[in-house]
């Protein structure tokens, strides 16, 4: 249940610092990156650097790809990053990968080579960069709901006895924001009208619990 | 009520989309590159193009850098993008100006060169690759949450006659997520208890009307 960085960047290192803040162990966190010195800073970080192209089959056994939890792919070239998710897929059939792209027409083909997730920080980037012309307050809101730290977090979690047979509007602890129910996004437009399902998966904003 | 964008890179080309999705006219945004090649993409979508560099004071002279709206600021490097910030604040004392910044440690110069909003692409890179371990549906919805197109939007608003003396949880149009008052943030878990003021401003998760 480890989890293996491919790339060790700027969005590596920020990555790895938010799954240590989620309660996942230093040293259940591989960092592979080419660079010396990124390495040298992966170690002084608590985690287990390894030196080396990421797309090597030696180096992802090494890192025992098969039984990690995800595989964070981050290469900062997409050609590399794309090279990369297709070979942990290759010797990971089941293991969730998530792929950072920079170029709009390359987020299809990670998605082709076997990603689950494909992200784009250059789009978040312009959007976030729009959104604060009329706005002072929507970056930092934002920022802090996807980041463990702050006074917001949003929260993934199935169904729970207690919450089926209730409107979205009704569930409580915290506010429903989306359900995936069957293959199915049930937006938060229908949360007056929408009945939670057994086995429907909740998409919630909530309040962390004290620390 | 221009927009000025000093930089016509992935994330200034997206932003520029988003700023016409949310109704700014295509000939009311001024694209300023170096790049030869930027300048044609940004006048083939409509944009206003002015090749040179961002910092030159006789080019933001010529975009009205003291009439614009805001300027977005996303040169591709750090020490560029502060060099443009300093310039166009000092040319233009209350013009809204928002940077992208990559690197942590420049974020804050950003702030002291006289940002209004800094966001920094590759720390959200970051929280996303880490969101996405525990969840595939995070990332998309944050994305909608982001951007002009989808299901739901993020909207500022002043707080209307209707809202006032309403706790947060009671306000209608949405689910209020945040309130800015009086240069305090009211955050989420206070929603059963604070009581909406006269001059607040509501930050609110909307369903955007039918098109
Ligand atoms: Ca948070
Ligand atoms: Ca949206």
């Amino acid at each position: 249940d480890h989890v293996i960085l491919c790339g060790y960047g700027r969005s590596g290192a920020i990555a790895a610092d938010e799954i240590v803040a989620r309660g996942q162990p230093l040293d259940r966190i591989v960092a592979i990156d080419q660079s010396e010195e990124r390495i040298r800073l992966a170690a002084e970080a608590g985690l287990i650097g390894l030196r080396g192209d990421a797309d090597s089959e030696a180096l992802l056994g090494l890192a025992c790809v098969d039984r990690a939890k995800a595989v964070l792919v981050t290469a900062g070239r997409d050609d590399t990053t794309i090279l990369v998710v297709l070979t942990v897929r290759h010797l990971a059939p089941d293991t969730r990968i998530v792929a950072s792209i920079r170029e709009e027409e390359n987020i299809k083909l990670a998605r082709l080579s076997g990603a689950d997730t494909v992200i784009s920080p250059p789009r978040i980037g312009g959007y976030l960069l729009a959104d604060a012309i009329g706005t002072a307050h929507a970056a930092p809101f934002l920022c802090d709901l996807m980041s463990a730290a702050g006074k917001v977090e949003l929260h993934e979690r199935p169904a729970a006895e207690a919450d089926i047979g209730k409107r979205m509007a009704e569930v409580g602890g915290g506010i429903v924001v989306q359900i995936h129910s069957q293959g199915r996004d049930i937006p938060f437009s229908e949360r007056e009208r929408y009945i939670v399902q057994r086995g429907d998966t909740l998409l919630l904003i909530t309040v962390p619990k004290e620390a």
